[in-house]
């Protein structure tokens, strides 16, 4: 099953969201400065084991960060991120949050590094930088790994984002809309050049939850299948009502909400990934109510276009049936204008319109 | 000594430019399929040792790239690292190839990981991608870090660079101007937050040797004082000739030349060494003798202005010394045109200026 496809129904079986980070923080830790490299990776796996216990049920997917593992020391810290990922339950996906990005052969390296289920850190989809273009996010999401998937940043929570991500280019839009229009781009190519699983778009996005109209453009050019990967929630101040209004899909779904300290700082990490996963769900249906109710205003009819149309089809003006038109084409209705012949009927159906514009 | 203070020092006194890069690729190491992560890392040392002690007299830095010994395995991979960057002779800067780039609390992390000496990698400088902005660089270049330096990813040697970072900006130039221009501020706000050992820039550039029309922008973008990475020449086709053309300072330096499979596919990588350098050196002192030519040229005169000089300095029209203008600044020279007064001498100063013109 491909990445994306997992993540899908996932979301779908767990009704949720909630993509759950794993960022052993050595501050997090509680350990004397004196601590050995061994103690605080003994410390940071028990870290993760605990959060993942107590979240299993509602995390959608875990997003353990490189970084923290890497910062252990460099004897013992990605094995330790590679116990981690091993600890978590079979069916539950892991997005490796690497932001990786280098030219080919190199990024080659990297996608093993980060895929190998034998001796890599075996996960199943990742973050990458797009700055190096195609050549550098190719290697993780076709040939061996077509199966795999990858967030690419788009825009990202902090507040550096607007350095280079908000620029305007030149032929109009941010730099960040233009990286959300290649995504999908490298999307087809990825399909194109290395067949997959599953049909799903091979590349989501990362655009910071701080930043709904961010959200809310990378969704339009982004479209409605691509995953969007929204962090800023909870620590960086990221609203979540406003940052799902601007970026779920028109299911209420498409968009994953890691929260790292938001859990991990809690007494009760279980609890609070129920807390958090429902406090989601609110702000999903509250959305999917909203855009319905929208969709039903616009399809509403006034009651004098109700009263012409039921004129028009008494009078047979208007039918419905199987017409071949004079350009050759089948219509499934014909509106017959020339009926409105006498007099008394134009008149009718003039009178049935004007009294709809002015009452 | 500060990161780029010790590569320009070690430069000079090598005389050297050339970077050489420890890339233990897998398929370079001749290793059976079924080899174990042990045997990986084991052939990996020795490659890059071998290459070291063939080197060291030649490189003015060692540049391990962090995807190559990621991939020999997560158990071993980083640990292999360390090792072969502890065995780096002292007083050869470690210029650590990561292309990092996180937020603020997470680049924190990674650049403890870089630079730790005790458990981490023990570089003393770093690549890194600058697309989430000034945070995510920030941490790498102050603080307990203000001694160590970044070369940031600014215009790359592969084909997808053009992706992104050769996109036209609204504000005019290239994004990859963009964060030449950038990297100087935020060298600049890394100085004036965070003192160093020296005054030298704390960012650097890497332009690769594949497209010097870029190298030449950034140059110019960037100023005469900042270190450039140019990879490309080689396995990637960069031209050295071209390259130094564009990308030098006026000094015939400023620029690193990374080399890795040019030097580890060779049968003899130290005579390998030592020809690159004087490859490099050659097309240094060919690109200093025509800047120095042109310079001559634009400063020669011509032999109608030195007249014309000589008789306005024996007419008394033009004094050196200290004079006080109508305006009540100071200036060194005084051209007193108002002694043109006598029909002769205007006259003659007429006729120097038109020989001179039609001569």
């Amino acid at each position: 099953m491909s990445f994306f496809h997992q993540i899908s129904s996932r979301s779908q079986s767990l009704n949720s969201l909630l993509c759950v980070g794993l960022d052993p923080h050595l501050a997090e830790l509680n350990l004397p400065e004196s601590s050995t490299e061994e103690q605080r990776c003994e410390a940071a796996y028990d870290f993760c084991k605990r959060i993942i216990e107590a979240t299993a049920d509602h995390a959608v997917a875990y997003k353990p960060n490189a970084a923290f593992f890497e910062a252990l020391g460099a004897r013992l810290g990605c094995a330790t991120l590679k116990r981690v990922v091993d600890s978590i339950p079979d069916g539950i996906p892991v997005l490796l949050d690497v932001k990786r990005g280098d030219i080919g052969s190199t990024a080659a390296a990297y996608a093993e590094a980060c895929y190998d289920e034998t001796d890599g850190i075996g996960a199943h989809g990742v973050t990458l930088s797009p700055l190096m273009g195609w050549d550098s996010v190719k290697p993780f999401v076709t040939g061996n790994y077509a199966d795999k998937g990858a967030f690419v940043l788009c825009k990202t929570s902090n507040p550096g984002s607007n350095d280079l991500l908000a620029l305007s280019t030149e032929s109009g839009g941010a730099l960040f809309e233009k990286i959300a229009g290649l995504a999908n781009e490298w999307s087809a190519k990825a399909a194109s050049e290395s067949p997959s699983s599953s049909s799903e778009p091979r590349l989501g996005l990362v655009v910071g939850a701080t930043d709904p109209s961010a959200l809310d453009a990378a969704r339009r050019a982004a479209g409605q299948d691509v995953w969007i990967l929204a962090p800023g929630v909870g620590a960086q101040g990221g609203d979540l009502d406003a940052a799902c209004a601007a970026g779920l899909n028109d299911h209420g779904s498409g968009m994953l909400i890691p929260v790292s300290r938001g859990i991990s700082r809690s007494p009760d990490p279980a609890a609070e990934a129920i807390k958090l996963k429902e406090g989601i769900n609110s702000a999903r249906e509250a959305v999917v109510r909203r855009r319905k109710d929208e969709e039903g205003e616009s399809q509403a009819i006034e009651s004098y276009q109700r009263d012409f149309l039921e004129f028009a089809l008494d009078e047979g003006v208007l039918k419905f049936g199987s017409f071949v038109l004079k350009s050759g084409r089948t219509s499934p209705y014909f509106f017959n204008a020339g009926l409105f012949f006498e007099w008394q009927c134009a008149s009718q159906a003039g009178e049935k319109l004007r009294c709809g514009h002015n009452g």
